[in-house]
């Protein structure tokens, strides 16, 4: 098995590119990592997300304790046997989930009481009990636990946050261990406030991590205030190591995310969006509810390989959304994570022939969206 | 493009097994039809339609003519084009959903006056309209519109009914008028009456079709009510056409149909079960749902080919279904697509071999469900 490790193999201002070796397999970056919430990435099968181009995909430890629990799918050999994906799997810790899904949360120092959202029954998450998790699934990426405080609190609560999320981590690390071939990673909190941000990357550089996360964004900040708070987090992380941008985010936040220097990402959107006739486009976002695809015999988007795009037209996606139909959201999902994947190699491709600026302008220009340039930077 | 046409290769007692020739392929007879409702055969991409073996599927007429309407599937290139499935299709009349789905009926001679499930809209379809609708599509075997009168009609009421087909078949027939590579199949009804069967089936052949189905079964008979009633239909049928037994059935109805000269058969079983947690194999059915799975490590079914069996345990089928992951629909339609099309295959060689009564009594033997096989034949 070959050991973890993180090779940069070009950088384009704060962008890099590079690849992270695992021993399930190589993970090419900037990449984008879907989410395999409860052991499948929603309407995929696991070939399917591979021909995307995916390298690498998210299981949410919160869901997969719930159900089918940790110690059954170690029974059954770990989650990668378990949901037929052999590729690099990284597991968050649930501590995201627990704050936002579960009912009668009780924050200790020790860790999270709280019960499940689909049975009600009780359950404890503390560090130690997160990477016990995370190992008897099998992950190869483990994230520590954390809190995850709610957008908008002020300076005092962010900072006492941190601080237990810092202990946690810790804690984490060490239940972690060594591991060969897997990698740990820390998540530096502290809100929108540098000091406090700096203050976290300090901690857990302290420690030492494979990785390192930028938590707490993609809360319901704006995209200039993620922007910012990259700007002056990323400077204070390890630049041998990968960093990772949780829960982030639409292409454009994904580019302007690449720009300052984050490596992995992951969100739902491309997959939600795919089961709610979403489709991205390098032209912007299409809805295929839309009346005016009913008669469009042309493909959702012509420079795409995706079998939407290579095997049916506009037509057909609008009808099979107004039916309800199941293949609907299965071509839709396929389609959006193919559109995800080929902007994560677009990126790469860029940062490796040191244009990644021109590629970023142009991706802005014909996507239309919000700013995904830092102007700041040029 | 070939032209429309009945290869017989062998028969064993009434069975038989041939190669239906068509302008858009070969259909192996006996042939299972995958039914496609609404332009898509649920869960399941056409590619991975035609892996489970499948040569021809089959179309919805009323469905489709609702939404998203033939003119606009004519102006798209018809349905193989809008649906990405270039093989044969079989459409229906729409009869038969006219009378178990849309409200406020009226029945003349001219034709059926109703109202859409879906929105409402007012809607007429008489014999000309049916075969048009189907011509639009692009339909390579179309059906005549027939009545389909409820099961536990009173004689008089199956003749009256019985009439008004016979005089609905002609019109259709004449309306196909003739299509190259594309064929027009009478519908026999009379219920459960041997004369009326008789009777049916005379003034068909008298017609003229490509070939002619059975009618108003599998409409809430016993089994063997089913099978009486093709002992005393398929004799009359001429021996040279295929014959297609609509809306037929479960595994075992299957296999007592085609040991009773069958060629053709659809159901939504298949697909339907599949969507809810319920599994074909050669062992019988088997509910997912059930707990008895939840740490099960091995496949659904040992013997199968398709992804469901070869890539996923029982346990990760229960976890998806009890998580409600649409892979589990996917998986479990596929399995059970496979199931039925491995079936024709065994009943297909088994004919070829002169052996289908054993491959019939084993089938029962192993599936242990009601008879299948044709005590009286042996």
């Amino acid at each position: 098995m070959s050991s973890f490790s993180f090779e940069l193999l070009a950088g384009d201002g704060a962008a890099r590119t590079g690849i992270l070796h695992t021993g399930r397999g190589d993970v090419r970056t900037p990449a984008f990592m879907p989410v395999g919430t409860v052991g499948s990435v929603k309407a995929m099968l696991p070939q399917s997300v591979r021909e995307t181009g995916a390298d690498i995909i998210l299981g949410n430890t919160y869901h997969l304790m719930l159900r089918p629990g940790a110690e059954r799918v170690a029974r059954l050999g770990g989650l990668h046997k378990f949901c037929g994906w052999e590729r690099p799997i990284l597991t968050d810790s649930g501590g995201f989930q627990v704050m936002s899904l579960s009912k009668l949360r009780k924050i200790t120092d020790e860790g999270v009481h709280f019960q499940s959202h689909i049975d009600g029954a009780s359950h404890f998450l503390s560090p130690e009990r997160a990477m016990e998790i995370q190992r008897l699934l099998g992950s190869d990426i483990q994230m520590v636990l954390d809190e995850c405080p709610a957008f908008g609190g002020t300076e005092d609560v962010i900072e006492r946050s941190l601080a237990l999320s810092m202990r946690w981590a810790s804690r984490s690390r060490q239940a972690f261990g060594e591991q060969p071939g897997t990698g740990c990673f820390g998540i530096v909190q502290g809100g929108t406030f540098p000091h406090l941000r700096e203050r976290s990357a300090a901690a857990l550089k302290e420690i030492g991590f494979h990785g390192y996360a930028v938590g707490g964004l993609a809360v319901g900040e704006s995209q200039s205030m993620m922007f910012q708070t990259l700007e002056f987090t990323v400077p204070h992380l390890p630049a041998d190591r990968p960093r990772y941008l949780m829960g982030v985010g639409k292409p454009d936040d994904i580019v302007g995310g690449v720009l300052r220097g984050i490596d992995m990402f992951d969100c739902v959107l491309p997959t939600r969006s795919g089961r709610n006739a979403q489709a991205f486009t390098w032209d912007g976002t299409i809805n295929l509810r839309n009346a005016r695809h009913a008669e469009d015999p042309g493909p959702l988007d012509p420079d795409c390989r995706c079998p939407a795009c290579r095997q049916f037209s506009r037509a057909y996606l609008h009808h099979a959304v107004k039916a309800g139909e199941i293949i609907a959201s299965m071509l839709l999902t396929w389609h959006n994570l193919t559109f995800y994947q080929d902007l994560m190699a677009g990126l790469r491709s860029a940062i490796a022939r040191g244009d990644v600026q021109a590629f970023a302008q142009a991706f802005k220009a014909r996507y239309g969206s919000r700013s995904t340039v830092d102007d700041s930077q040029s």
